[in-house]
């Protein structure tokens, strides 16, 4: 065995994340717009977009925003709307790829230590892990507590958690489906696994000299450790 | 016809929000005692309402709290197990009783003008409403922004509601589901409906006599005006 632990992003890695906010964003307008917004969808997800952009992706009152840059008159009517509308679009699409549950199984199975890496406000990350029915794969689960982005964990935070592993980074194998993680992981030095698939594998594509492997899906990973 | 006009709360009125709130928080210790809460769900489940007593029914961190107070160290785990818990089982039960679209179709059309009259966080409450499908049935909706308690107008906010439809108040029935509500509408002079269900019927039954009219179910109204 060459790999005896492995860090598991989590969005993009173990579910569909930029889908899911698509669906969300896009489910949302349309309620919105179903109950007076002006506009039609594509204007308004691309202004929605564009305030997420701006306020950071765990800014609670994005369509609040969104109502005023219209010009329209404060409605909590249109504003509720577009909340049950995202809620409701975001439980949909939060589920694991298929592959993700029986891979991690095959994974232990074969002693590996599994771990998830993420960061985010820590409730809201385990109530996305939980939706998941991850909560009880990983040996451990590292979340490094931020409000201003999704996913990925900033350098510093991995060198903590690595030193809480204590273990030769030989041994370690890091997987995800952002780019932005896989640079920090290699920034560390630990081999990655580039998992092409989901909304920004385009994005992705730019990355693919930086990983050390790269795969079109999860299960794949049984053949590299 | 008597009553050209039917204000009705929401609360135990149009849904039953005691079964709601109480069934979305024994889930909630249910599923925090399945990540690690120590004590039985009844003890957890008295703490959390004398939480949500002494911090009101809108404070987003009641759970935050329950696990501060028996003195485990903070999990953003268990915190989230309980808020994914209490959200999907307040959905489920956030359905409206069965003769309500019914009951408000044939009111309609028989010429007579339907309102909704409720108070709490603007769009929390027609994310309710919303939610129950009710959102086109009224000709009006009016909601009193509060944050300290649910369900029920004050006397000035009924006040300036009535002031706004300007017509004869003995044109005007007010239907409720809660013993403050009835109370408010009375001292309002305005004939009273109080429908006799949900789970707190039994401290309902008190105000028995201040209502004009006692009905067992929202269909009966069809009878009075």
């Amino acid at each position: 065995m060459i790999y005896a632990h492995i860090l598991f992003g989590l969005e993009n890695t173990l579910y569909d994340a930029d889908l899911q906010l698509s669906m969300a964003r896009m489910n949302a307008v349309k309620a919105m717009i179903a109950e007076g917004l002006p506009l039609n969808h594509e204007s308004l997800y691309m202004m929605l977009e564009q305030i997420v952009k701006e306020y950071g992706v765990h800014f609670p009152k994005h369509f609040d925003i969104l109502v005023e840059r219209l010009g329209v008159k404060y409605s909590p009517r249109i504003i509720a709307a577009g909340v049950l509308a995202y809620r409701e679009t975001s439980n949909v699409y939060l589920k694991p790829y298929p592959d993700v549950q029986s891979t991690l199984l095959a994974l232990r199975d074969r002693g590996i230590k599994l771990y998830l890496i993420t960061s985010g406000p820590p409730v809201k990350q385990w109530q996305k892990i939980l939706s998941l029915n991850l909560g009880h794969i990983f040996h451990d689960v590292f979340i490094e507590e931020r409000s201003d982005i999704m996913g990925g964990p900033s350098k510093d935070f991995l060198k903590n958690v690595l030193d809480q592993l204590s273990v030769n980074r030989n041994s370690i194998l890091a997987v995800s489906g952002l780019e932005n993680e896989i640079n920090v992981f290699k920034e560390s030095s630990i081999p990655t696994v580039l998992v092409m698939r989901g909304a920004s594998k385009y994005s992705a594509e730019k990355a693919k000299h930086a990983a050390t492997y790269v795969v079109e899906s999860l299960d794949k990973i049984l053949k590299i450790v």
